[in-house]
């Protein structure tokens, strides 16, 4: 009844047990980790606590295995279902409607997934969807669902863009790359989608309308939504204010707002979107507060995530206050999105698959030299990089590969030894470790080690559980055999998240080894 | 049957059971570990190692239950052996003669030792001998022993100096500091003292004849021996060899030679021996092999323990190998036994009791300054200090506390909360924590972090479960706090001992810290 560590953690899988429409019955996952790989999470800084073990499916081992029954309310014997899971060994997803009971299967190598309907009676499955992909098939939110009519809704790649199917017939346009299925409400399919990767935009699908934009007068932005009964709530992020916008339409009428009452952050962001270098790399420069440009230089700090599943440069203030904060301390802060980031299609996030090297890297480079193409005020010859998680990764691989362009870096968190994490992301992108052990390699930062020339913070919670503290750990141990001098902060009771009060220490940990590594004054 | 973790490690009593001489009966302990501390030992970098579970009895909480029984070897039920164990938790030692069988036993507060008589027949005891310590009373290796007389072989301290008691009468000279009973050979007692506190001496006593020094025509150095039979076993170092000379003596003559077939080392220690200031410190100066004194600037190395129970200034090349190393890579090498260091009597070694405030560190700066008006090479303005345990906890104290005579520092495994140190050893010289909370407070780092400003170093071994690594990772996590940059290396696998082949490659990383510390070329 629970999901297992990797449909929480990566297929955003959060339920292991799902209800039929009139309540009588149940289908129930079964997770069996007894053969997954154990592993401790041990605070040695706080001795008196009990270390943690965890079941964590490390990349190239055994998953939890997942089976589903389904029960009645009453109680009685369970049926199993039945699939084949020898080939399908990941659950995805499952869904109970009036229509019918659907599940999501995928194969261990991610590149096939299937829709099955299965028979709550008899526990029988068939296919009704097979999707096949040469590197990947991804798992799309809010799909499967159906209409009331019994139409599939389900998403697909075509023209590289994720398209909208329903019954089997694409129903999006080509230049709209759907983000994930909010809501089918009735008839009607409340879905996201962008039509450029910075916005984030609500669209309704229904037969005979075809597919309409929400609120479209309002512009560039994020948008989230929900909608039941008819009745649609709107949320919206600009780049313009701090707060949420929030609105409820019914009939295409606004007929409420929310008002927000957040607080006002302290720090404003003021967020120059640029388009850089031949892949119009989507970017975010952001200037000290008062800054003139054009006025003076600059030393250059680049604030990325870059990995796959997660955009930095979105149209949004909330994303970058952290980064208008380092800017205020007096760095121009450079965010680039590039290839391997989601929202601008097919090909563009199967780039970064393991046999093609660094055009993750590559591509804040080439961003970055754009963007001092555009504005001289940055400073090459002082340039940083901090990041978490991918974005630590990143920020490291960069201080280690390239120190002709990073003069300076902070690693928070980062997955540093592809081999210490988990399967369902790690073999997406790398295979299996014993049959791509050169991508693995390749993307493992304590190979490098020997390599490294500049000032690098490492920064790691101890409590970790995700990207676990022996990735700082073993890269700083590479780093101390090869005698390269580096700075470690370990993080007592921190888990992979920083946010909290005491995080504003860590800003000005941060700050100040920047300052110093960039003898900035 | 075993040693506790306090018996083991600051009793020096590795035992747990001792033998009636005829065979017949044991004495043994019962251990009852039920009310002491638990703590994890755990290597976050090699999560798939389970973390250790081990009772700690640290500073100020329950030490573990020790009892004692005797039993018949061939079965049926023990005797329990009854003493005031409320008054005196400690078993210090047991010692089963033809004579009697003996405990020790020792007061919480360490201030009062009984030595006990014990009737292996009812369990009863008598106390035979008593002393009293207004700070603590020494624990004493080798004795109680008898001689076949069944006069009673102690020690005592008396006119500042740890005197030889037979019986109850002073059989020592006052300008001769008894170390350690070394073996009761019938009715001959061979002992460790030093008349100077770089020498180990040997000398034996018997009635009549009275104390005689054992080969005193061999001059200076560190002697050790064992004695059997009349036949005496000598083992002597000295600073003009790597090698250890050991020879077999019957009635005054030597009989033998035990070759040593010891690698010659590749280090060859050339040490100046000094006394320094108005204490007469004893201390060791190296150069640079080749280096002739007076033609030039050096920067210094302090390389201390400075500890209580261990002498880092004694007439023996082997300790001083890593000294000599570091002498060769450019540093004029400074080793200073200050108050508290053992061999110089009674009140040097008590100086140090938790309410007068450093003089430890007091005397590494004297000796230091003593040391630079003998030898002007010795550049004042270019100072480190590195040590490991004790002498780490000296090098961050020296740091933190005294960055105007200190200029950079490598803390090894330092005890840097005296509150996380074991009870025998801590309590003896600070208290109990709750009674004189001030004296940990004034020996704990941490709160001494926030005057951090020159470079350190810190050093820990993650399997570390003696002084465990969160003494470190607590003092670092102090230094983040106050946003105090630091360099911090963390040893996955080792312990307290850092004595690995890899050892090499950690001190190539001090000393290229060192001189990155001090701008040295």
């Amino acid at each position: 009844g629970l999901a297992e560590f990797v449909a929480a953690e990566e297929m955003d899988r959060q339920e292991g047990f799902w209800w039929s429409p009139d309540g009588d019955r149940l289908l129930v996952a079964r997770v069996d980790v007894g053969p997954v790989n154990r592993w401790y999470i041990a605070d040695p800084a706080d001795p008196s606590r009990a270390p943690r073990q965890v079941a964590y499916p490390v990349a190239g081992s055994p998953n939890a295995v997942v089976t589903l029954l389904v029960a009645g309310a009453g109680g009685g014997s369970a049926v199993p279902v039945r699939w084949d899971s020898e080939r399908f060994e990941y659950l995805v997803a499952a869904h109970w409607d009036a229509v019918a009971l659907l599940i999501v299967v995928q194969s261990r190598d991610q590149r096939t997934m299937r829709v099955l309907e299965v028979s709550p009676q008899t526990g029988e499955t068939r296919v009704i969807r097979e999707d096949v992909d040469p590197d990947w098939v991804d798992i799309v939110g809010g799909v499967p669902r159906h209409l009331t009519d019994g139409s599939l809704v389900w998403t697909v790649d075509a023209d590289d863009a994720r398209r909208l199917l329903v019954d089997g017939t694409v129903v999006t346009p080509a230049d709209l790359h759907v983000r994930g299925v909010l809501d089918v409400d009735g008839d009607t399919v409340l879905f996201s989608a962008s039509s450029e990767p910075t916005n984030v935009e609500v669209w309704s699908w229904e037969r005979g309308a075809g597919a309409v934009r929400l609120a479209p007068e309002s512009g560039a932005g994020t948008f989230g939504a929900r909608r039941s009964g008819a009745t649609t709530v709107l949320a919206q992020r600009t780049l313009d204010s701090p707060a949420v916008s929030v609105t409820v339409i019914r009939e295409q009428r606004m007929v409420a707002a929310v008002r927000s009452l957040a607080e006002t952050p302290i720090v404003l962001p003021r967020v120059q979107q640029l388009r850089l270098g031949a892949r119009e790399l989507r970017a975010a420069l952001l200037w000290p507060t008062g800054y003139a440009p054009g006025s003076g230089s600059l030393p250059v700090l680049l604030d990325p995530y870059g990995g796959p599943g997660h955009q930095r440069v979105v149209a949004s203030q909330g994303p970058f206050l952290e980064s208008q904060w380092f800017a205020d301390q007096g760095f121009a802060v450079l965010v680039i999105d590039g290839r391997g980031t989601p929202g601008r299609g097919w090909a563009w996030e199967r780039s970064i698959r393991g046999d093609r090297p660094y055009p993750v890297l590559d591509d804040q480079i080439d961003g970055l030299r754009a963007a001092a193409a555009l504005h001289p005020d940055l400073d090459l010859s002082r340039v940083a990089i901090r990041g978490w998680s991918y974005g630590g990764f990143l920020s490291g691989l960069a201080v280690l590969s390239r120190p002709d362009v990073f003069h300076a870096a902070v690693a928070g968190a980062p997955n540093a030894d592809q081999r210490l994490y988990d399967t369902h992301y790690t073999e997406r992108f790398l295979g299996m470790p014993d049959e791509e052990p050169e991508s693995y390699d390749r993307m493992s930062l304590a190979l490098l080690a020997p390599k490294l020339e500049r000032p690098l913070l490492l920064i790691h919670g101890l409590s970790d559980d995700n990207v676990i503290a022996a990735h700082t750990l073993r890269l700083a141990a590479a780093l101390d055999a090869a005698r390269r001098p580096h700075q470690l902060v370990l993080l007592s009771g921190f888990t992979h998240s920083t946010n909290r009060p005491s995080s504003a220490n860590l800003l000005l940990l941060q700050l100040e080894f920047l300052k110093n590594a960039l003898h900035l004054a």
